[in-house]
């Protein structure tokens, strides 16, 4: 039997990183860089105020306080926008407004707070040290620093620096295109009359919902009968253009699994026993003849939930430019015990709170309420026959479990 | 000085839920659910058999074991998809594939790996008890439970539940519409060339950004300069009927801040400090007359992109569906000490890595290098001087860090 480690290698080896392309700024949100980004000028671009205030030259104020203000007259305003170059005379100050360019000769700013906020006159409180409140050019970027490394995972931050330093396109990875496969003839559409022995096609929207949820694109999805002919048909020569086949189905030990059937005959896919539970029959290569990378899961909702998060996301990460190995696992308390199979690893569909998991609901590999309710995997290695109460386990989230939107 | 969390309850008074749509399955990830989704149907529909096997009578294989197997004839096979009722008789069994229906008289199921696989006869070595490797009709969920509340995030385990349940359809909220307004004379477009005292327009492409990594919808996106006219114009009939109305910049004590200065004028909009660090000067309310919903955040675009998570971020929330005080939050350790303002809520912006979190650079509200590293913001509450080496802070993660992506 081939353990988890191997199959997600060998899943890995089907794929390499999608190739790169420019898009505008703005559009890089969840994109990984496939170069870096280096600034294109400083920032801050220009010393400039940090507060609403007063330019002044430090000097003119010694010995200001609270109690002996020194007024200076006031040369007028400099706001944030005003491109032209002004000079502040010794003796004299300008109001200033935030981000505003500094004035020649301005080497301090006192908030407007430390003032009466008089317009031709102001009386000010404050004795600046040389710099108070000044913004210095380029003391958080200098233009040609590289301020994105390739790799990254553009967030809104990274817009925004990108942005701020002036650069209007980013190169990124083109998103992976996967085109989604269930089989079976027991499978209809969703919100069919159902016959005896006829279930729902869920695995199909499960795993669109999946590729679209892990920042993949759905270039093609279609079900297909177990009918050789169309099984092999579609695999040799798939619609959408994928970088990537997912097959549900017909990989078990049946007699009419026929994506199994089909490309062990045609060649170019291994069909294995993975040492997991559930999602133990699974099967990966590149189509003989027609090099179409395909990842074929098995039937059962869970089984197929929980393969595509063990053995797909990793080569969508690695497609999408980010490292495969960097999964977002973390380690949580056993908040009960449980009994595992010590010959697999087992992926128990957990619920995860403040750290704590507790099993949710009955883990059957057809038990779509329990897994609904899930928010992570607990991979409990190969050789443990029982999770005690308290223990350490290791957790990868799920999918569609978004933090920051609770 | 408004506390943190008045001026969060003031702009969550200004929003409620969006209206309720219905959408196809298929299309409600990262959507709230508005109703509750009921099963249309048992799940499993029908008993059917958990593994590849034979479908038997339990008591025709009293004493079946590896030694003395028991041969039975068999009647053929139940493929899954098979939709006709078949019979088991007394003394036989039918081979079986995983998910295909029970044969009516069948109370157990043989794993073909308890077998010698015989098409006509078969031998077989198990004597099972009632109802081994059979799954239930209905023993994962009811037609008519529901399989999932109001108000859930539906994520792909949810879409794969709602659609073997046989529901086409579910009733989601809206995604929350939101223009984007920046203002200020000094911004000017990414990839312009920049004269003295003018900076690129970051905020306007951070802003529409967090807007969309938190599930919401950029309605519309304007720079704005500071011209009172236009500024009263836009607001009172803003671009693409938003929910809410997001601006940058003009909110401060300056004599060019013409956000304030309007909607000062025109009324409904309340300006005020908070005591937070970065981002004291807010403001929010609904434009008198025109009832168009406002959050103005300060224009540093570390103060904007903090005041976003803070306060916006909990109304896309609430508008969204979610409740908006689940937030993520998490408890983690200082790796380091550092001093923050004992007057204010400070929103330090630090990198997590296993529960431990550092500062991520300069602290400054113009300061997006260091912006940009940070995946989440520490909430150092008003009254601490100084947060020691290894204590616990409250921490926010950043919109876009997104865990199972790495």
């Amino acid at each position: 039997m081939r353990s988890v480690e191997e199959h997600r290698a060998a899943v890995l080896a089907l794929v390499g990183p999608t190739p790169a392309q420019a898009v505008s700024v703005g559009a890089a949100l969840g994109r990984v860089l496939a170069a870096d980004v280096t600034a294109a000028v400083d920032l801050p671009g220009f010393d400039n105020s940090a507060m609403d205030g007063y330019a002044v030259r430090a000097a003119d104020l010694a010995g200001a306080h609270e109690s002996a203000p020194v007024v200076l007259p006031v040369d007028g305003d400099v706001a944030a926008g005003d491109t032209a170059r002004h000079v502040l005379a010794t003796g004299r100050t300008m109001r200033i407004m935030t981000g505003a360019p500094l004035p020649d000769g301005c080497d301090a700013v006192v908030p407007v707070e430390r003032s009466d906020g008089g317009a031709d006159r102001a009386a000010l409180t404050l004795e600046p040290e040389v710099g108070r409140h000044v913004r210095r050019r380029g003391e958080d970027v200098r233009a040609g620093d590289v301020v994105l490394p390739a790799g990254t995972l553009v967030g809104p931050g990274h817009v925004a620096l990108a942005a701020a330093a002036n650069v209007p396109e980013v190169t990124v990875h083109r998103r992976p295109r996967v085109t989604v496969v269930s089989t079976g003839d027991e499978l209809v559409p969703v919100g069919s009359s159902l016959e005896h022995g006829q279930i729902v096609d869920s695995n199909h929207l499960m795993l669109r919902a999946l590729v679209e949820a892990a920042g993949a694109e759905v270039a093609a999805g279609v079900h297909l009968r177990d009918d050789a002919d169309a099984v092999r048909a579609f695999l040799e020569a798939p619609d959408g253009d994928p970088d990537l086949v997912i097959t549900t189905g017909g990989v078990s030990m049946g007699a009419y699994d026929t994506v199994k059937e089909v490309l062990s005959e045609v060649g170019g896919v291994e069909f294995v026993k993975v040492a997991m539970r559930p999602g133990m029959p699974q099967g990966c290569g590149t189509v003989a003849g027609s090099g179409v990378a395909v990842v074929t899961l098995p039937g059962n909702p869970v089984s197929s939930f929980v393969s595509f998060h063990v053995f797909v996301l990793p080569a969508l990460r690695a497609m999408a430019g980010l490292d495969p190995a960097v999964d977002g696992g973390f380690e949580a308390v056993a908040g009960e015990g449980w009994s595992t199979v010590p010959e697999k690893l087992e992926a128990t569909r957990v619920v995860e709170e403040d750290g704590v998991v507790r099993r949710s609901g009955g883990q059957g590999s057809h038990m779509l309420g329990a897994l609904a309710e899930a928010t992570a995997l607990a991979l409990v290695p190969a050789g443990t026959e029982h999770v005690e109460a308290g223990a350490s386990v290791h957790c990868v989230p799920l999918l569609g479990h978004d933090r920051t939107r609770g």
